[in-house]
């Protein structure tokens, strides 16, 4: 039987965005919303009033109001782990209260952001020095995944809003995640070792890529210090393994906690944060755990209906289970925000990409789907040709700042033309009447008419969403964040899956150990299919002898 | 009626790749071929030879092997702009002949390659310098979409092999393309004046973004340099408008040209690669184009059986048409590589991200897919939980090179390692029954297990194709570059579709206009739909004031 949403869809599928503009003008007033420095508008969405109500009793059929409840209240949302996914506490304010298990996490969260201010302020002010005495200039944040792409996007995109040390400019913050060598490598040949800090983030302290990285790195340092001491001023961790942190070298004060109801792909505002704190100073990084917090409070407290977050996990489900979308483009128009694509990419790819639901049986409908994207207007001029014309269904996600963080004042106005000029152009296309009128009118002899036509037609009614904001200062980002967080537990919500574990990422983890083996020069392999005994032994003469 | 290759579908849908591999001895004699340095891997796609057979017929009656002849004959393929699409001929060596309505191009191609060799020596020796008579040291490309995509993954993939100039060390090649100020702003930042060279880069020397940033670096440069002279010496031009390049202040004797029957998106051959050239020097750069001819010669001669461009371009047909895959993941294990999953995307949604055929009819089948990707390891930190164990059918396309460019030799193994263990995971993935036995052996409780095999149990079946490079110099990478610019061709033949052209990018162009008048303050604002006029209201007080 057609669910209530199978109907709406049915029902709206014979109607363009043209007509709902033009028969619904309540659209403006109902789908735009301003929170915490963000203008959210939804009304190029293929949904009418009606089908926002189905949508919003979906939301209550799936219980989200009672889920969102679990979440803040530190319940184990993650069921298949057993642990809370408190995130949210890790923004509360110092005079909040949040109890895990009858203890109160609040006053632990607290202590370790006090470390971290402590820390910061020993750099800045150069109190914390490198072996030979000079000040710390540069840090490199050594991580992969959640230890890596929240730090590494949000230091990208508040880079204006860096602090300056007591030497007078910021430090110079990288990051290096991939176990290729190349990476590393690059960031070596132009740092000083006397003047270079490591972070090594990793919550088990044992991440194949992270770790051998960070003993590239030691061993870099030592080629440079007097000594081992120097290991100690130079690596601190962000761990929770401390005996293989001491093992590494590292001064244990120099190691920053956190929680095993922290997630990695939600940890960049515990003290995987470090590397941002270093960049922005304390004031910068408690600004944007404030701003998160204050998107918290909205999507704790606001009903389903005008809860932003229950709001783009729902249009996330229309276009994708009712309307058939498999991918969504994330479109910011702001160099600061070209990691946001692969940032978002990871937090939805790897929350939502799963199969089973929370009770262990094959989910009926279709889970997480590819998202993927890349800063306008670069995007115009590669893969927008197929958001336009190609046979795909692509819902897009725009994302624009009001005011730019630099001085060419003419530019920026055409960037946020650019903006609203596709949101308009995909959701009301051009139709092929228009085109010939146009064409006749510029002069177009009718047999060019007649070819080119079809080719210069837009069908239209393509969906989008265009988010603004004020400014890209640390509090408006953290909302945004924290925004996207908590649109991806509702929309796990919705599927009954848990959003929070990876179990997919294991088994290529374990086979890796095995194909390396395998690798080596003499040894007699494993079985393994013929296709992968055949790569391998191709490959192995040709691949370098190691040290 | 079931076209033979639904019937092929339809069986295949049955099997896994498990029992493909036990069943097809022949698939790794059938399936692996090498070329140019390349070794291509399709033995991990759900095919047999007879789908394959089946697929070789749908090429027949396509006309591949015709299209093919008519692409390297010169022949107006690029129907609705009435023109060839001849990047072939910029690879081709200096002896060969070339025929574009009746004249031979080879010579032209040649002559204008000389010039750009001319220059790259008076570069490096010092014979150009800057106003102030120091050598130049940093080349500033200005250009975007294809005029900045493939010099830009060229330049980052063949850094190792960049030349040192006269002064000792390669020039700092940079690449600026969006109209965002803060992309510009950041290279000037740290750019001197009196060494840098700007390549701006425009086919029509009218791209709005090209020449907006164009301007405000010759402004920035007339802010340091005595006099207008200054530009002439700091400023190059790749386009074919000579009056507009004058115009701008560029001497015509340091204006690049190419020619019409090059596509933006083909055009790396061309003097769109000079910042290549700059890179690497000529030597390099002539390397480059040569392994793009090898592949050239690969694929104009081979059967269609044997062809790698056609056997890719009839797995992509397999996996969207037939088995319903609406993108692609390109995930290169190499750093060197990371902007290849861009420039691809590029490439191939532009082209193919059609839905109108030669004729002028909407076409029955859907064209182009989603290509998106990032570089492995990364990725399986990020979104490799989707792949596993997502709900959706992503054939992936996998690209290693077996000799790195750095030495830190331990990590490249485990970079390999980890490439070849994914291609085998996706592709057998593990069965519940597996999951059971293995977490019985390690001595977990029955209810643990009960609880979490579902959740680590992999479907596999995944397709993927793993391309191996024996080292990433410029003739290999040449190749690799060619062979998926035939592929695009071969995809867009089979669909009956125009890869050349791109009228897609049009309305939005024209909207951006309009809407750049209505941010203005003051003007009474042409008419939008609801949601456009209440978002220009919103944004108008909020932009920056304009100079």
């Amino acid at each position: 039987m057609e669910s209530a949403l199978q109907v709406e869809a049915r029902r709206l599928e014979q109607e363009t965005l043209r007509e709902l503009f033009a028969r619904d003008p309540d659209r403006v007033q109902r789908d735009v919303q301003e929170i915490a420095g963000l203008r959210l508008d939804w009304t190029r969405q293929r949904l009418d009033a009606p089908a926002w109500e189905a949508l919003f009793e979906r939301a209550a059929a799936s219980e989200v109001p009672e889920a969102l409840r679990a979440l803040f209240a530190g319940e184990r949302v993650n069921t298949t782990e057993g642990r809370a996914a408190l995130h949210t506490a890790l923004r509360l304010p110092r005079e909040a209260r949040c109890e895990v298990g009858g203890e109160d996490v609040v006053p632990q969260v607290h202590a370790e952001l006090d470390r971290v201010s402590d820390f910061v302020q020993r750099i800045h002010d150069g109190t914390h020095r490198g072996y030979s005495g000079r000040p710390i200039r540069r840090v490199v944040n050594i991580g992969i995944g959640g230890s890596d792409l929240g730090p590494r996007m949000v230091c990208r995109a508040l880079a204006p809003h860096a602090q300056a040390t007591a030497e007078g400019a910021p430090l110079a913050v990288q990051f290096v995640s991939n176990v290729d060598g190349a990476a590393l490598s690059a960031v070596l040949r132009e740092a000083d070792p006397e003047t270079t800090l490591f972070i090594v983030a990793s919550k088990t302290f044992g991440t194949l890529e992270t770790l051998t990285n960070a003993r590239a790195a030691r061993a870099w340092l030592l080629r440079h210090a007097p000594d081992q001491q120097a290991i100690a001023q130079h690596f601190v961790a962000v761990s929770t393994a401390r005996d293989r942190v001491v093992d590494f070298g590292i001064d244990p004060d120099n190691m920053f906690g956190f929680w095993d109801w922290v997630g990695g792909r939600y940890s960049v505002w515990s003290t995987i944060g470090l590397s941002v704190a270093l960049l922005l100073g304390m004031d910068g990084f408690r600004a944007f755990l404030g701003g998160a917090h204050a998107m918290d409070e909205h999507v704790r407290h606001a009903p389903v209906a005008t809860n932003a977050a229950v709001r783009m996990a729902l249009v996330d489900l229309w276009n994708q289970n009712l309307l058939g979308a498999q991918s969504r483009a994330v479109l910011p128009y702001d160099e600061r925000l070209s990691l946001l694509p692969p940032y978002l990419q990871q937090a939805e790819m790897e929350s939502l990409g799963k199969r089973v639901g929370l009770g262990g049986d094959v989910v009926p409908d279709d889970t997480g789907a590819v998202v993927w994207g890349a800063v306008g207007t670069d995007g115009q001029h590669a893969f927008f040709q197929l958001l336009h014309q190609g046979t795909r269904f692509i819902p897009a996600e725009f994302i624009g700042v009001a005011r730019p963080a630099h001085d060419l004042p003419d530019q920026h106005p055409l960037l946020i033309a650019n903006l609203i000029a596709q949101t308009e152009a995909l959701a009301l296309g051009r139709t092929e009447a228009e085109v010939r009128a146009e064409m006749a009118a510029a002069g177009q002899p009718p047999e060019v008419i007649e070819a080119l036509a079809p080719h210069r037609t837009f069908p239209g009614n393509r969906p989008s969403t265009l988010i603004l904001l004020e400014q890209l200062d640390p509090a408006t980002l953290g909302a945004l964040i924290a925004l996207f967080e908590h649109k991806i537990y509702v929309l796990a919500t919705l599927w009954g899956i848990n959003a929070f574990d990876q179990w997919g990422v294991e088994l290529g983890k374990q086979l890796a150990g095995q194909v390396l083996e395998d690798l080596q020069p003499g040894t007699p392999p494993a079985a393994h299919d013929p296709a992968t005994t055949a790569t391998l032994d191709w490959l192995r003469p040709r691949l370098p002898a190691r040290s």
